[in-house]
């Protein structure tokens, strides 16, 4: 279905054009992008973001703004040099491409990254997040994001964990998803992996004893976070040596996860992160 | 066009029910919640949260499956006993009034409550947040939640703000947007407030000169931050006696707002907050 001839300049016109059509599966189908290896990023900033971190780019699709915009023109270029097709549409098609009434000038389709387990070696890090199933992809881009300005060295999905290329998730990481290794782990490697971890391996939970305040967070630490509904499964919970708790004095039951992850986080770098 | 008689108990079949109609509008507009005052919280934990906080509420929509649930008719006891209409609907029109596949069990139309600048009393209180021009549901609600986590006394909106009692909005709260004040100010009540407020005024800003950590935030404090896209305008900023600043090391441009709020928050509470 898809168009092979990669490092050239294509005007599309048609909604029904295949590559359209496949861009909007990526939009809408999870299926689609795992099958694929690809997803969807809109906008320069991410795009400028992904060039310059390197990632493979399959598609820059420019609307009719982006021809006057030297930045985006730049982008383009970049993207060509690396093999990229390049389709010029039309508001409507940008329009149809991402099913958004106001689209970006830019959408970019970019290789998938993904470590495994076996990829991920704490030493000469500082700092990882472990998320357990995590469901919203607003919460996931959001951590992603807090990951990248506390200076952290990426992001482990746990189990079954909302897809970290889906549009919305990519939209929250703000163009930290470039920047912030991500990894997918089963249980049982993730559990493996929390053993042998040398430093700290913390976890939030409604049983936590230790104030979060409290740990000395001696690195490299692994921050573990629980799903939105459920918390985190009993038997992650005690593959994790300190179970810390954020106190809460109002009648809410919880914090948001992102929310608690970024209040974790700046308490693990509080000694390390400078103006 | 709104049915009248309250505190007693309606079966509704039909998607075109004056009664739908409204919600439907109550879910979908802006301006429809503003001209009736009115708005919708989905989900039975909101519905016993609106009422032990004694919110006034109009109707309370039943779904099949609160029939046989005893905290859903205990919830409807309490709204009908305060002059609610309560509705026994099909799961269809569950669905159709929240223009969702999987409606919750209940739906709730409560009265909405917002204060003015001269309902906000800093004696007494040890916290508050202003928020400039928020755009972004999900933010505001999730704000509203944090706030209430650390005893907050409440939320100004200043300006253009989302609207605090859009769905999204209201969702994302959790049920605090029954416990936590919420106060709407213009730009120049807000100056007037900031200008006499006896404690600490702090805002988060990119030109803040003050690591987050640094201040010992005097009580009451009131905590400003700024739009998503743009920060604090700049006269907003010089009514602000502290410009802070949480520090970023990698390469993302800043953090999401609810996430900063939550940071600055834990940190101004460090000292107060307990297990």
């Amino acid at each position: 279905m898809i168009e092979k001839r990669q490092g050239a300049v294509k005007q599309i016109t048609s909604h029904s054009n295949p590559i359209v059509k496949e861009i909007k599966g990526l939009v809408a189908q999870r299926k689609h992008r795992s099958q694929s290896g690809l997803f969807v990023a809109e906008g320069l900033k991410l795009a400028t973001d992904a060039l310059e971190a390197g990632w493979g780019v399959r598609y820059l699709a420019l609307g009719p703004e982006a021809r006057d915009n030297p930045v985006a023109q730049k982008a383009a270029a970049a993207a060509k040099a690396r093999g990229a097709l390049i389709l010029e549409a039309s508001t409507a098609v940008m329009s149809a491409m991402t099913r958004k009434d106001n689209p970006q000038m830019v959408v970019g389709v970019y290789e998938q990254k993904l470590l495994g387990a076996r990829d991920i070696d704490p030493a000469g890090t500082t700092l990882w997040v472990a998320l357990d199933r995590v469901r919203d992809p607003g919460n996931l881009g959001t951590i992603i994001r807090t990951v990248d300005a506390v200076g952290g060295a990426g992001v482990m999905l746990v189990g079954d964990c909302t897809d970290p290329f889906a549009v919305e998730a990519v939209r929250a990481t703000m163009g930290s998803l470039f920047h912030v290794p991500l990894a997918k782990l089963g249980k049982d490697e993730f559990k493996s992996l929390a053993e042998k971890w040398p430093g700290t391996v913390a976890a939030t939970h409604l049983k936590g004893s230790v104030d979060y305040r409290t740990p000395d967070y001696a690195e490299p630490v692994l921050l573990v976070m629980g799903n939105e509904q459920k918390g985190l499964e009993d038997d992650m919970a005690a593959a994790c040596r300190t179970l810390i708790r954020i106190p809460q004095v109002g009648q809410a039951d919880s914090l948001n996860l992102a929310v608690a992850t970024g209040v974790a986080l700046y308490e693990i770098r509080r000694k390390h992160l400078e103006l």
